[in-house]
C-alpha cells in the first residue's frame, strides 16, 4: 500500500506519526474475527450524510432500534463537512464507487426475546461478485442480524471527510451460544448507567449473556415487592438500590442489543445481607450453647424457609424474562451449622449426623424442585460445588465451572466429569477478570479453551461456552470499564471465533489494538494493554 | 452520638444504611492528618449561599484563586436549598451559631513560584477557646495558607441543606519537604485536561512535586522551538504532543496550586525516540562490523552531541520555572556501545577501554556541567544509579532512589550510602503504583517510611521525601485516575504526617474511607480499595 493511504486509512490524514508503540494496529479488521471473511483490495466510500439502510424483508422494534444507534455509532466521530474536499486516492483504480445504502435483509420474523438457543448466523456483502457495487446485511434471525450490524460497523475505516470500506464478504456465526459476562452489585454498587455501558460494550463485542450477580454477603441492592425489607435493611443505603423499575430498564436495554439477562441470588450461603430484612432465614451461629449473635448460611431446616423461596423466586422470574437464572450454591461454609443444636437435631432426625454435605443437599434439592415447579418453569445454572456434592439436578441444568484458576489440570478434570456426566456447562475458571496483576495479561485469557480437556466429542458439545467474571471487591463505577475492556474482548473472541482462529496471539494482536481504539473512540474508557497510541487518546 | 446526628455527619439524612462494608468511615477527619489537630464536640453551621472567606493581611493571584477554587470545591454537592428546612439538630446543645465567615490571615506577602524550601505551615481555628464562633486559616506564607484552605475546605461536613463544623484548632506541617507524583507521558500519551486533573488530585492530598516524565523511548511528545523535528518525528502523532502553550498551563495550573513540575528529559538511555528528530545523536548500533541500523544510547564521543544539550537545556529550563531539573541517567544499556568500532576507539584513547561506566560518566559529568552553567544555575535530580557509578555530581543534587522495591534491604542501604555521602534524596522504590496487583495492596506503601534505615540525624535530615510513580506502559487516560488514587494519598499522608501517626493502617482505614468517599464526590474517579460504598456511588 502508499504510504498516503495508509494514512487515510489510519484515520491520521494529514497527521504524521512516529514514535515505537508494541504494535502497529490493523485497519478495517474485525473483532471478534468472523467465521470466513474474503476481503479485496477494491473499495467502496460511505458519506455520512447520504448513507442509508433499508429493509428489505422482516422488520420489529429491535431493528429499528439497532439501525439508528449503529447509524450514530459508526459516524460518532472523525466528520468533519468541513474537510470534506482534496480526495486525491478516490481517483485511484481501487475506487469501486459510492455506498449510498446498505440493505438489511431478515429474513424471519422478530421473536421477542434472546434464548440460549438462538440463530445469531449472519451474512455481509460489500460490492461482491453476484452483487457489484452493493451492499447487503442478510440474516435469518434479529439476533444474527444484530452481530452483523456491528460486524458491519467494523468494517468502516474512517479518514478526515468521509469512510471506506473494502469489498468484502462474510459468512459468520458463534463458536458458543453462550458467551457471558458478570457483574456483581453487592461489593460495590454500580449505577444502572454504568450497566448499561457495559451491556452496549458487550454488543460491541458480541457477548450474550449478561450474568447479575445481583446480592451477595455485602449488601442487598435488589428491592423487592414481597419482602421489601430485604432492602431496606440490607443494601448499603436506600439509594443503593435497583427498584423493578431499574431491572425493566436494563433487561430491555439488553434485549435490543440480543443479550440475555441471567440474574443470580446465591443462596445457601453468601447471604448475610438477607438476613436483618428476613428474621429466621439464616442460621444462628453458637458460642458455647448460646447464640453469639451473628448468623451462617441460609436455616435448611426451617420449614418457612422454602415459603420465603417460593415466593421470593417467583417475583425473581417475574422480572426477567430468560428461561434460566443462576442459583448460586457455592462456598457454604459449615462451622456454623456445626455450632447450632437445633442444625444436629435435625440431621440426627434425618440420619445424617455429621455430614453437612447432605444438609446441603437436602436444601439444595427443595430450591431446585421450587425453581422447577415455578409456573414459567425456569431451568438454572449452579456453580459446580452443587455438582461436585453430588445433588440431584434436572438435566437441563448448567454448571458453572469457577474453581482451580491456576490449576488447569483441574478445571479441565472438571470439564470431563460434568460432561461424561450428560451436563451443560459452562467454564469460568481462566476468566476472572478481577485478579489483575502488572503487565500483558491478555495472553492467558486468549490462550484458554472451554474444549481443551480430554473428551469425547459428545462431551464437548456439552460445553455451551464461557463467562468472563468481573468480581466486585476492587471494582465500582470508578474502574469498571478500564479493568474489564479490553480483556474481556478477548474472551469474546476465544467464545466467537474459531478455534483455528484464535490459537496466535501475535495474530491477533494487531487487530486487538485496533479493537481498543475503536472502543475509545466511540467514548468508552477502555484501558491500554502496553505502550500504544489512538487518535482518541486527545480527546 | 445519637444516631440522628450521626446520620447528618454522615451526610446521608433520611437515608438508612445497611449492608456490611469493609470498614466505616470516619466523619470530618484530615487527610493527610495534621500534625496536632483538637477537635470538640460542639460545632458551627455554614450556609453555602452566605459564606465568605476574608482576606486579612497579604494578598494575591494564588490566594484569590484558590478562595475562588474552594468555595466551589466545598459546595459542589450535597447542597439543595429546598431541603433547608427542619433541622431539629441545630437545636441541640452542641450547636455554637452559624459560620458565616472564615477569615483568611496571611502574614508575609506571596512568592512567585513554590520551592524546595517553601514553607507550607499553618494554623486553623474553628470556635477556638480565644476567638468564640468565628473562624480563621492563618499562615506565614501563601504554599501553607493553600494547605490551610484544602484541610478547612475537609473539616465541613455536608447534610442535606448545610454543613456543619466542629470547634477545632489545628496546627500544621509538613514532615517532608518533597512529596512527589511522577506520571509518564510517553509510553502513553496524557491530555492536558487530564494531567490537570492529577494537579487537582495532588492539591487535596498536599502532594507538591509533579514530576513529569515527559519523553522516553516509545515517544516524544515535548515540542522543542529549537529542534522541531524532535516531536515531528518522534511523537506518536502531531497530534500526541505537547506544544509550549501546553507546558505554560501545566506550570501554571500547578503554581496556582503550590505544586512545582520538576521535567525529566532522561538521557543518554531511554532515548530512542530522539533518534529519527536528531541524526547522529544516538549511537548507530554495528553487527558484524557494519550498523544494522538501530540506534543505542545518546553517543557521548561526538562533540555535536553536547553543543545539542546546551541549547536543548536552555530551553527547557526557559519553559519550567523550578530550581531543579531531573536529568535521569538510569537503565543504560551498554550493549550497543560495545558493538561500536568508533565508541571503541574513543574508550581507548581515553584510557578507559572496556570500561563501560567510565563512558557513562564522561557523558553524565559533561550534561551536569552544562546544566550547573546554564543562565538560570539549575540544580538536578538522577536516578540512583548516577551515584551508583561514582559521577561526580554537585552538592545540591538530589539522588533518586528507585531501585529494589522488593527487596528493602537493597534500598535503605542505599539510602544509608547516599546521605552518608552528604546527599539530599528521595525515594520511590517502595511506591511504584504502576506495579498493581490483586486485593489490599495499600498497606504496603502506608508500612514504608524513607527515613526507616540506619543512619545518624545528620543523614535523616538529607532524605528530603519522596516520591510515587506511575509509569505508563499500561497506563493513559482512560486508568489514569482510578489507578493512582487513592493509592497515591496513601503515599501523601506518608509523607506529610508524622510518622508517630502514620504507624497504624487500622488507624488510617477510616479516615482513608472517608477521604476517597470524599473526593469521589468531588467528582474523581477515585477506586476503591475493599467492598465499601460511598453517597457518590449513585450519581
Amino acid at each position: 500500500m502508499e504510504e498516503a493511504w495508509l494514512l487515510v486509512l489510519m484515520g491520521m490524514v494529514g497527521v504524521v506519526m512516529g514514535g515505537y508503540p508494541t504494535v502497529t494496529p490493523s485497519v478495517g479488521q474485525v473483532w471478534p474475527r468472523p467465521q470466513m471473511m474474503k476481503t479485496e483490495d477494491t473499495y467502496m466510500v460511505i458519506r455520512p450524510n447520504t448513507f442509508k439502510f433499508s429493509t428489505v424483508g422482516h422488520d420489529c422494534d429491535i431493528l429499528q432500534e439497532a439501525l439508528k444507534r449503529y447509524i450514530r455509532i459508526m459516524f460518532k466521530s472523525h466528520w468533519d463537512p468541513e474537510t470534506q474536499t482534496n480526495q486525491p486516492w478516490r481517483k485511484d483504480t481501487g475506487f469501486k464507487g459510492y455506498l449510498d445504502g446498505v440493505s438489511v435483509s431478515l429474513l424471519t420474523p422478530c421473536e421477542a426475546n434472546p434464548h440460549q438457543n438462538m440463530d445469531e448466523h449472519y451474512e455481509i456483502k460489500i460490492d461482491s461478485p453476484d452483487a457489484p457495487g452493493e451492499g447487503t446485511i442478510i440474516s435469518q434471525s434479529i439476533w444474527g442480524m444484530l452481530r452483523g450490524l456491528e460486524t458491519f460497523s467494523q468494517l468502516l475505516v474512517p479518514d478526515a471527510s468521509a469512510y471506506s470500506i473494502n469489498s468484502t464478504q462474510i459468512m459468520d456465526y458463534p463458536r458458543f451460544a453462550f458467551r457471558g459476562l458478570m457483574l456483581d452489585t453487592s461489593r460495590h454498587y454500580l449505577p444502572v448507567s454504568k450497566i448499561q455501558e457495559t451491556l452496549d460494550l458487550m454488543a460491541m463485542n458480541k457477548l450474550n449473556v449478561f450474568h447479575w450477580h445481583i446480592v451477595d454477603d455485602q449488601s442487598f441492592p435488589y428491592v423487592s415487592a414481597a419482602f421489601p425489607n430485604l432492602s431496606k435493611l440490607g443494601a448499603f443505603s436506600s439509594r443503593h438500590v435497583y427498584t423493578a423499575d431499574d431491572l425493566h430498564t436494563v433487561v430491555e436495554y439488553a434485549r435490543l442489543r440480543g443479550i440475555r439477562v441471567l440474574p443470580e441470588f446465591d443462596t445457601p450461603g453468601h447471604t448475610k445481607s438477607w438476613g436483618p430484612g428476613q428474621p429466621g432465614l439464616l442460621t444462628p451461629c453458637y458460642k458455647e450453647s448460646v447464640p453469639d449473635g451473628t448468623f451462617g448460611p441460609i436455616d435448611p431446616t426451617n420449614h418457612n424457609t422454602y415459603d420465603f423461596l417460593k415466593t421470593f423466586f417467583t417475583e425473581i422470574t417475574s422480572h426477567f424474562s430468560d428461561h434460566y437464572v443462576h442459583l448460586g450454591g457455592d462456598e457454604v461454609s459449615f462451622s456454623c451449622w456445626e455450632s447450632n443444636p437445633n442444625i444436629t437435631k435435625f440431621m440426627d432426625k434425618h440420619n445424617i449426623t455429621g455430614s453437612y454435605n447432605k444438609l446441603e443437599e437436602i436444601y439444595i434439592s427443595k430450591l431446585l424442585d421450587i425453581i422447577a415447579n415455578l409456573p414459567t418453569k425456569n431451568g438454572y445454572l449452579v456453580w459446580q460445588e452443587v455438582f461436585d456434592n453430588d445433588v440431584e439436578i434436572a438435566s437441563d441444568t448448567v454448571v458453572h465451572i469457577w474453581k482451580n484458576e491456576n490449576l488447569p489440570i483441574a478445571w479441565k478434570n472438571e470439564l470431563d466429569k460434568v460432561t461424561s456426566r450428560g451436563y451443560h456447562t459452562i467454564l469460568s475458571s481462566c476468566w476472572y477478570l478481577n485478579y489483575i496483576s502488572y503487565g500483558v495479561d491478555w495472553y492467558k485469557y486468549y490462550e484458554c479453551d472451554p474444549q481443551d480437556f480430554n473428551g469425547t466429542d459428545g462431551q464437548k458439545q456439552l460445553v455451551l461456552g464461557g463467562e468472563a467474571c468481573i468480581w466486585g471487591e476492587y471494582v465500582d463505577r470508578t474502574n469498571l470499564t478500564p479493568r474489564t475492556w479490553p480483556r474481556a474482548s478477548v474472551v469474546a473472541e476465544k467464545l466467537w471465533s474459531s478455534s483455528a482462529h484464535t490459537s496466535s496471539t501475535a495474530e491477533a494482536s494487531p487487530r486487538l489494538e485496533e479493537h481498543r481504539c475503536r472502543l475509545l473512540s466511540r467514548g468508552y474508557d477502555v484501558e491500554p494493554i502496553w505502550p500504544s497510541f489512538c487518535s482518541a487518546d486527545v480527546n
